[in-house]
Formats: structure tokens, C-alpha cells, sequence
């Protein structure tokens, strides 16, 4: 399996290497980011997406500002402006920001002046970049091993978007819960959702799931309704870009329209996110900002023209599920059911004790 | 705007031509078939497409047959073996069965040889073609003279694939409801589903309502969801491919999610569609059979892959919406409601009484 996102050193100095989501799976191309300026485009234009993933990459490009002594709020505003929606951007950058500003104070500076204070600064910032890399990684596992139990043996599980290795430091979330399913030993496939415009179920769920030898069905996403209703899905798993106190769930377009299908159709419907997706400052999903996405992904297909010139375009690239759609929610420290205000608040609560 | 379908005479004799809708809309291609095997391939192929369209083209299929002297079965069979779902198709041939039945009786046998009865048989089945043509024209202005109506005004209606001019012989079904609608001075917009595989809303209902100024967005099939929670769709109007007693109602993929999240958003759903797309002698929807399609219309788009290499694909067609989630079916004799078997018999026998 390929790296989604790496820190890199050469004789040029540090940088980031991403797979370019862009292209897969016809073509393999990495993307080396060695400013923050370029990591925050690589962000904006999807090279690299998924909620955790670019949660670590934005933790990447704080570092590398800092290494290039960039003006530190320049960096982290730059950063934040590129996407709107996932929660874990900014809890990324204020990680960054929490030790920078730590590492930053007078104690720190008076006793850093004897041993390098500009060096130590940066070099911990790259740890800390890198720990939350390695930090994401083990949180899929953990959320794996929490909702595995859920799905049902022998049926199928349909899945939205790309949730997996690729959206995340590596194993995925919703792909993560799928893959420990099969590693405990149940005998499941996968539908996965094309999810237009994008693509990123037909283009990388698809391949990933592929590459582990998981049996993989593209279906367009009008298919799912379908095979909701056929019987043959026993779960519905997908990620998630905010989660709200009430457990309203930000995430890819279309997920809204699965969750009601699943509803109306008996199907447990899960959702699979690490704590950093949390949103508890938010009342309600209607509070969370719906990015809108150029005009282009949704009239041209690699560059295709698949409508009239012209024509009214809609693109959100998100959509807000209400909590009384969700069967649970599958986070690094148990399995939230409702009343989520409850169930989330003591689930992240767990996550700061563990903390300590 | 471009004839759907034509029955035309050159040098060489008669031939039907149709407009190419696989390359629309950036390509304005004409297919001529001078035989009843290339309408056959022209069905299959979906250069035509659309319930009410395919059932003009099978019947002017009919008749290029009978014209060369082919054998009456083979070409009903032929023409009956393209595409298994809507069953106007059906529907037209049969219509044509009946009348060369009629014309090939020992009386009209009888009578015909003193007038050279090969001739006037071919002639009639030519002129019967051109009446289903015809006919269907006014069927869908009548259709959009009783669902106009029930558009609220002021607000956008929703479609789901292409049920216009396209997929009829001209106005269409529920674009013809719209023309209606905007005809009788409401004032609404359009959201259309891209509708994949096949890209029917993208390419053919954009394109379509563009040429005729009335105002339209593009939207993918997974936001439909979004934008019927949002509130600004004041109804969804779409098409069918064949409708059992019971008014369940098999139309293009994605159909029956649609309408789903139109009943839980509070959103009348509304069928568009000619008597002659009833298939009374069925119980339910579950009866109709479901057209799997070639996987490369999942995997390709304008043959650039989207997918892995020998992934699983899933095409159905069409899916099933049942009749606890329609507000009305609207055909040229009124307009239909539950309890459907019923009111869907008593618009049918108008449609027998209108004809004597």
C-alpha cells in the first residue's frame, strides 16, 4: 500500500510527499510539498482530502513554516483558509499552535537561548507534525477494533466516498472498520458509492479496498438506494468531516441521502471518525459551513465535458446528516449511541483523560 | 430543437432517422437506419432512449420490415428483444401486431388483391408508425396541460434523468409538465440529477431545457437529497418506464431514492407518463424485469476509466419505486392517486373509450 502522506528529507532539505488523490488509481504520481505555501494548495486542490488526512498535512505545513521562519499566523491562517469544512484542519493547526506557542514563552525561551531555541522550535514541531501522523494511524486501528463488532457477518457492507487509508495517515475509518471486520474473520464485501463528482469511491475506495483483495463493487451512487432495498446490505459505514454536540454529521455529499435510505430500509447506518472530528461548540449540524466546490467537477469528468456550456451549476461538497439517522458513532475510544450529547461528550472527555 | 425520431424518404427509399442522444450534447449526430435490424441496434445501443421514444422507434421498425419483406415474427421478435423494461415498447409493437393481423385476413385479403394488397399493408403499418408518432406528441402536451397544475409556483422542481422532448417523440412527459407549467405563466426553475451512468440529466434535460430558456442547474445524483431537505424544491416530477396496477413504478436508476427522500422531506413526488407505460396485467412493481447494462458505463465515462482495472461493477437500469411514496401519476387522461389500482384501470378505460 502507498503512503498517503509522508514527512521527507533529501539534501534539499525537509519536505512532504502525498500521492496526488487527483490522478489514482490510472496513474501514481507523488507530489512533494517543500513550503507551507505548497501544502496548502496540495489541500485546496485535493491532491490530498479526507478529513484526518489533512489534519496531518496541515500539522506538516505549520512545521515546514516554521522551519522556513515564516510568519507563524501567516502559516496557520494560510492553512485554515483551504477548506472550510473538516473539523480536523483546525484541530491540527491549534495542536501546531498550542506548542508553538508553548515552546514560545519566556520560561521556554530563556532556558531554549542555551541549547538553540530556533532549531529546537522547529525540530519539535516536526515531532509533533510526525507524532500526529503516527497518532492517526493507531486511532484507525482503534476505531476498527470498536466498530468491527458491529457489522454483520456474511452480507454486504455499503460504503460513501473515500474513508479509508487514503483519507486518513493510513488502515481509514470506515474503510478501518471494514478491513478489522475481515481481520476478525467475517465474510464480507464491500459496495462502494462512485461518489460523484469526485470519483473517490469508484477511483480510490475501490482501489484500496483492491490492492487488500477485499471484494469491491462499484455501484453509481443512485445504485444505493436500490440495494438498500434489496436486502443484501447489512450496515452502511462512512467517515465524517464534523460531528456536531447533537451528533449531526458532516460529511461527503450524498451521505445524507444513504442514511435515509438506510433508515427507511432497516440498515444500520455508522459512522466512523476519531475524536478530532468533533465539534462540540456546535449546537447542531446546521451550524457547520457547507464548502462549495468549483463548477468544473461537476460538468467535466478528467476533463471531459459532460454538460452544456453554460448551464447553472450546484456543487456542495457536503451534506449534513441528522443524528436521528445514525445508528452509532465509532470513535478511538468506544462506540457513541444516542442521546449523542451524552455519548459524545463522554467519548471525548476519555480522550483527554488518556491524554494526561 | 431537434426531432427525437423521423420517418423519412430519399433516393433510396425509406429510412428512420434519430438523433445520436449518446453524443449530445456536445456532438449533433443523426443516425439513419434503413433496416429493422439497425433500429434494433439503435434501441439497444440507446442512440434513442426514453419509454414513449423507443416505443415510436420500434413501431417505425416495424414497418421498414414489412416494407423489405422480412418475416413478420422475426422482426417483432427482434425489435421485442432489445431492451427488457418499458414496456411502451411492447406496447407498439403490439399495436402494429394488431393492425397487420388485421390487414393479412382472408377478407382483407380478398379485398386487397384488386388494389395490390402487399403495397397497402406496407403503407398502412408506415402510416400507423407515424400516428404513434404523432400521437405521442399530443399525449405529452395533454399530460403537461393536467400535471402544469400541480407545480407550485415560485419554486425549483426537481427531475431525474431525461423525460422530455428526447425521450418521447416531442414536449416529453415531465419536462412536458415544466413546459406546461412555465406555459401557464409559474414561475420556476429546474434542478436536474445528473443521472449516471448514462448521464441522461446532465447531458440530454440540461441540454433540452437550455435550448428552450428555461432556467437550469446541474446537479450530481447524490446532492438530490441535500437540496429536498434544504426546502427550495417545491415538487419532483419525473418519468416511467412502466407502471404496474398497484402504481408501483419502474423508472430510470435512482428513481426510487429520490423519491424516498422527497416523502421524508415533506416534497409530492410526481410520475409523468402515456397510458400506454401501464402494465395492468402486473400485481406490483416486483414483477417488472430490471435491465442489467454493460459494466463500462460504470467504469468509463466517454471511455476514460474512472475505476480500477476488474473491479466488481453493478448496472441495473432502472429500479422500482413503490406506490406509497407517489402522490400522483399523471397520464394523458388525468391525473391518477392512491388507491392507485383503481384510479390507474379507470384512466385506462378512458383510453380504450377515447379510441372508439
Amino acid at each position: 500500500m502507498l503512503e498517503t502522506i509522508e514527512w521527507m528529507t533529501d539534501s534539499r532539505g525537509d519536505f512532504v510527499r502525498m500521492i496526488d488523490q487527483r490522478l489514482l488509481p490510472a496513474q501514481q504520481v507523488f507530489v512533494d510539498c517543500r513550503t507551507y505555501v505548497e501544502v496548502a494548495d496540495a489541500i485546496k486542490t485535493m491532491v490530498i482530502r479526507g478529513a484526518p488526512a489533512i489534519g496531518v498535512a496541515a500539522a506538516m505545513g505549520v512545521a515546514l513554516g516554521v522551519q522556513h521562519n515564516a510568519d507563524f499566523e501567516t502559516v496557520c491562517q494560510t492553512l485554515a483558509a483551504t477548506r472550510p469544512t473538516a473539523v480536523n484542519l483546525f484541530w491540527a493547526i491549534d495542536r501546531m499552535r498550542k506548542l508553538h506557542a508553548l515552546l514560545t514563552t519566556a520560561e521556554h525561551a530563556t532556558a531554549a537561548r542555551l541549547i538553540n531555541q530556533e532549531h529546537a522550535t522547529g525540530a519539535r514541531l516536526v515531532n509533533e507534525a510526525q507524532q500526529i501522523r503516527l497518532d492517526d494511524i493507531n486511532i484507525c486501528k482503534a476505531i476498527g477494533r470498536h466498530g468491527a463488532a458491529l457489522v454483520p457477518d456474511g452480507k454486504t457492507v455499503l460504503t460513501h466516498c473515500n474513508a479509508g487509508a487514503l483519507a486518513t495517515a493510513g488502515y481509514g475509518t470506515a474503510l478501518g472498520v471494514i478491513r478489522a471486520a475481515i481481520e476478525s474473520g467475517k465474510n464480507i464485501d464491500v459496495f462502494a458509492d462512485e461518489t460523484r463528482p469526485f470519483l473517490q469511491g469508484a477511483r480510490l475506495t475501490a482501489w484500496e479496498l483492491q490492492q487488500d483483495g477485499i471484494p469491491t463493487t462499484v455501484i453509481t451512487d443512485n445504485m444505493a438506494g436500490h440495494f438498500l432495498q434489496s436486502g443484501r446490505i447489512g450496515c452502511v459505514v462512512v467517515g465524517a468531516d464534523r460531528i456536531a454536540s447533537n451528533g449531526d454529521v458532516a460529511n461527503k455529499i450524498g451521505t445524507y441521502s444513504v442514511a435515509v435510505l438506510a433508515k427507511e430500509n432497516g440498515v444500520p447506518f455508522y459512522v466512523a471518525a476519531p475524536v478530532s472530528t468533533f465539534d462540540l461548540t456546535l449546537h447542531s449540524g446546521d451550524q457547520i459551513p457547507i464548502e462549495q466546490r468549483p463548477r468544473e467537477e461537476v460538468t467535466h469528468v478528467f476533463g471531459v465535458p459532460i454538460a452544456p456550456e453554460n448551464i447553472g451549476v450546484q456543487n456542495p461538497a457536503f451534506d449534513v446528516t441528522p443524528a436521528r439517522y445514525i445508528s452509532a458513532i465509532i470513535c478511538e475510544n468506544g462506540v457513541a449511541r444516542a442521546p449523542f450529547k451524552q455519548s459524545l461528550a463522554v467519548l471525548a472527555l476519555k480522550a483527554s483523560l488518556a491524554k494526561v
